[in-house]
C-alpha cells in the first residue's frame, strides 16, 4: 500500500479527481496519455498557494517601502497619493485608471536595480510577520497545495506559477518555498533597462510597458511564457477565471481545473463574493458545475491549512 | 577514453575554454562549483544556431506569407510599404522609425490566431527551401552548436534561446530541432488577446507592446523571463554585446561567452562589419579579446557546419 500523497487533505472529490486525473494522463496506454513536454500545470498563488489577507502580502510588503521611504524623504508625503496610501484609502489609489496607485507602487517597484528590489524583498520578508498569524509571510503557504505541487512534480509536471503578484517579488522565494525554478515564473513585470554603470552592468526596474497578469491577461502570459496550453490549473478567484476556460475549454488534450473555495473563517478566512482584499470569486464559481471544475471547500476539505512553522 | 562530445569542432580555444569550463563549475569540491538552479545558458538564435542569410529565416516566412495574402487581397498592394516590402526595398521599410516594417510584419504576424500562425509556420517549414542550400530551413542549424547544447544539457545546463526573433515563430520547430521546451524561448512578442470565440478560447496576436528582444533589451528579457543571470552566453553580433556583458561583467559566478565569427564564405558565409543581412559585429568582436569571449573561426573551428540533411 501506498503512502497517500496528499495527507492534508481529507477525502473529497477534488483530491479523489486530482489523483485519478493523474493516473488517467500518465498512464501511456490510455486514451488520455499526456506526454511529458506537455504536462504543464498552472497556479495562481494569491489565495491559491497562500493568503491574500488582510490585504495582498506584497502590498504589505509595499507599504513597508513606502513608509520606509517618507521616513527618509519626507518630501514625498506631500502627494496626495501617498498620503491616501499613508491613510490606507485604497479608494482614492484606484479612482482615476489606477494612477494613484501606479504613482505608490512606482516608489518601492521603479528606479531602483533588480538586485536592490531583491534585497528590499528579502529584508523585509526576513522581519515582517503577518498580523494574525505572527509568522513570517513566506511561512504561511497552504500545505495542502505544497503537496499537490509535490506530487504534480513527481508526475513529470512542470508546475508553474501565474499570478497578478510581481515576477520580481516572487522570484525572491519561490524556488526555496515551493521548488519552482525562476523561470517557471510569470507574473506582473514592467520592463527593466540595462546599462554598465561605472563598467558594471545593472537591470533598472521601471513601470514601463506595464504587464498587469491578470484576468483575461492570464491566458495571454501562460502564451508568451510558457508557449503551451495548460493541462491542469488551479485559482481561488474571478482572476483565474480566464485561465480556467484558456486550460479546460476545447482543449484537445484532458484538462482539470481546480478552485481553491475560502471557507475557513476560524483558520484562515472565509470570502467569495465579498471580499475585503482581492479574490472575490463570483463567476468562476458558477461557471464551475458546468464545466468540471473541481471546487475545493479549504474548511472541509483539508485538515491542515499551513502545517507547523519552519515547515 | 571518453568519447569526444564535440567532435564537429577541431580543437581550438574555444572548444578546449568550454571543456575545461564545464568542468570547473560542475566540480563540487571546485571553487567555482555553479549550483545547478544557477546553470543557465543563453543562446541567440539566428547566426548563432542557424544562418542568417541572405535574409534572416523568419523575415523569409514574413515575405511568403506578404506574397500569399497579397495574392489572395490584391486591394493589400495599394500600401506604398507592402510595394517597397515586395520590390525588396528594406531601406523604406525602417525609414521613419521602422512605421513601415511594422505595417509588413502586422499583415503576417497579428490579428490571427496562436494556433492559425503556428499552423501557417509549420506550412512553410514544411515546403519552403532554403534559396543557397536547397534544404528545409529548420534543417540548416549548426551541427557544432547542437553538440554544444547537447553538452551543456548533458552538464546539467538549461539552454534558453535569447533572440530577436519572434517567440511564436520559434517554438513551433525548437524543441523538435534543439530539444529547448518552449518555456526556455525569449523572443520578440506583442502582447495576445484572450477571448471566448463561439464558446471556445482563443488568442489573438498583436504587436501592441512590442517587445523586442535585442541589443539592450537582451538581458531585460533574460531578467523577465528567465529572472536569473546567466553563466553561459552565446552570439553572433554586436545585437548579443549587451548579453555578453550581463553575462560576464562581474558576475560572482565563473562565466563563459562565446562568439560566432562568420569566416566561411565557402560552407556558410563571410561577414562581420559589413553585412547585407543582419548580424552586424564590430562592438563586440572589439570587446572580446579584454573580456575573454572565446571567438570561434567558423571556417577554421568547424569541421563540419551543418550536418547531412534531416541529421
Amino acid at each position: 500500500m501506498t503512502a497517500d500523497p496528499l495527507p492534508s487533505w481529507n477525502d473529497c472529490a477534488a483530491k479523489r479527481g486530482i489523483v485519478s486525473f493523474l493516473a488517467h494522463v500518465t498512464d501511456d496506454a490510455s486514451p488520455g496519455f499526456v506526454p511529458l513536454p506537455e504536462r504543464v500545470a498552472v497556479f495562481d498563488n494569491d489565495g491559491t498557494l497562500w493568503p491574500e489577507n488582510p490585504i495582498p502580502f506584497q502590498a504589505a510588503f509595499g507599504f513597508h517601502e513606502l513608509c520606509r521611504r517618507v521616513a527618509a524623504e519626507p518630501e514625498l508625503s506631500a502627494s496626495p497619493m501617498v498620503q491616501a496610501a499613508l491613510a490606507g484609502d485604497f479608494g482614492a489609489l484606484v479612482a482615476d485608471g489606477y494612477a494613484g496607485l501606479r504613482e505608490v507602487i512606482a516608489l518601492s517597484h521603479a528606479e531602483i536595480t533588480t538586485d536592490a528590489f531583491r534585497d528590499a524583498v528579502e529584508t523585509w520578508l526576513a522581519a515582517a510577520r503577518h498580523p494574525r498569524f505572527g509568522r513570517r509571510y513566506d511561512d504561511l503557504t497552504y500545505q495542502p497545495m505544497r503537496e499537490l505541487l509535490r506530487l504534480l512534480d513527481d508526475a513529470g509536471f512542470k508546475n508553474f506559477i501565474v499570478s497578478g503578484g510581481g515576477a520580481d517579488f516572487m522570484r525572491v522565494w519561490v524556488e526555496r518555498v515551493y521548488g519552482i525554478p525562476h523561470e517557471r515564473v510569470v507574473g506582473s513585470a514592467g520592463r527593466a533597462s540595462f546599462a554598465l554603470r561605472d563598467g558594471v552592468p545593472v537591470l533598472t526596474k521601471s513601470l514601463d510597458h506595464l504587464f498587469v497578469n491578470d484576468k483575461e491577461a492570464k491566458p495571454a502570459g501562460i502564451h508568451q511564457f510558457i508557449g503551451r496550453r495548460p493541462v491542469i490549473c488551479c485559482g481561488n478567484s474571478d482572476g483565474d477565471h480566464a485561465m480556467l476556460q484558456y486550460t479546460t475549454i476545447g482543449n484537445p488534450r484532458p484538462s482539470f481545473g481546480l478552485i481553491v473555495h475560502h471557507t475557513d473563517a476560524e483558520r484562515e478566512y472565509a470570502y467569495d463574493a465579498v471580499t475585503k482584499s482581492t479574490g472575490k470569486l463570483v463567476a468562476a464559481l458558477a461557471e464551475a458545475p458546468g464545466r468540471g471544475w473541481q471546487v475545493v471547500d479549504m474548511k472541509r476539505d483539508w485538515n491542515t491549512v499551513f502545517g507547523p512553522a519552519g515547515s
